[in-house]
């Protein structure tokens, strides 16, 4: 039987460092008309799927996948999480 | 008193559209030793502060957002989480 397991990912940027991409989706949101918008922040999202793992393992290895290659660990923060 | 409200939107491709930059990653991923990768499928992630909005209201100018701006509704689905 083949067990697959999902992993959703949030990669986001660290507090204080700046967003240009939000600050640019806020202003173009103001010019649009839609007021009302304290902060826009963009991440990125990613959803890995992944074969035949139990859930330590999967989380273990997706951590890895963040620190080695998905994040910018100086500037980014990563949050992991995993359904059957 | 000025309540905020914080909205977080997905923004995914629709399932059977193509997916370069998840196969990129997954390509990068295998090369760097991870194996049992499935699918990886890479989204967007948006996290939108409102201020002084009913969760009634937060809703629909997010879909409105989303419909107008951030989403492209021919190929991308969005989701939208509040949270108070």
């Amino acid at each position: 039987m083949q067990k697959l397991m999902k992993a959703r990912v949030h990669i986001t940027l660290k507090n204080g460092v700046l967003d240009p991409q939000g600050k640019a989706i806020e202003n173009a949101l103001g010019g649009l008309g839609f007021d009302g918008i304290s902060e826009v922040r963009q991440g990125k999202y990613i959803e890995i799927v992944l074969e035949n793992v139990s859930p330590a393992a999967a989380q273990a290895s997706v951590e890895s996948m963040c620190e080695k290659l998905l994040a910018n660990t100086v500037i980014e923060n990563y949050e992991i999480d995993l359904e059957a």
